[in-house]
């Protein structure tokens, strides 16, 4: 009774925009959520633009996000750490973060849990 | 109380290297996990050279993939699914499945839930 594996390709996902309410030149894309029948937690891919950033926030649950393209910084706890391609970031739940792309752009995967949409 | 965010290379992590039991010359790295103090789910990082595979194998949890360099193939219920750098995989809970690399080998993100280790 199980569905079979899915594959699909990101640029296949329609982005949803994100400009305004403190992010700026955001593009998000949900890969594997409850729609492709995921239980648990949520993978997204994120294309931020030269000069974007999502919003300074916290909130109840983590990130897990792996950087795939450029590089940037992640504002936490008074800090701005460089990150690059082939990096991993780990938000615990409750801390403070900001991502910031590069002269480039950056471009990551973020995992959440399904809880934290 | 919150533990701040943290920041890695994914070369940076040593790796398993998985050769044998139905598995071919995979490296698997653990980037994000509980001793990173990640509470649900896993996030690993897998480099298969050409001609190698992870065992042909199901289990009672998910996988969420997203393939970031070179090619291969899903092999799921007799079919075998191209992949490619960009695309991504959702593997049911219980679903035979096994990733093959093609001529160049393949990278890949897999995220599991925490009890899947």
């Amino acid at each position: 009774m199980n569905e079979l594996a899915l594959v699909g390709n990101h640029m296949e996902v329609m982005p949803e925009i994100i400009d305004g309410k403190g992010a700026k030149a955001v593009e998000k894309r949900v890969l594997i959520g409850p729609a492709q029948g995921a239980p648990n937690y949520i993978m997204r891919h994120f294309r931020i633009k030269a000069g974007g950033y999502t919003p300074d926030h916290s909130h109840p649950w983590e990130h897990e996000v792996y950087v795939l393209k450029g590089y940037g910084f992640l504002r936490n706890d008074g800090n701005s750490i460089p990150i690059k391609s082939g990096d991993y970031v780990f938000v615990p739940a409750g801390e403070q973060h900001q991502f910031c792309a590069g002269d480039d752009g950056i471009e990551f995967i973020c995992v959440i849990p399904k809880y934290g949409q």
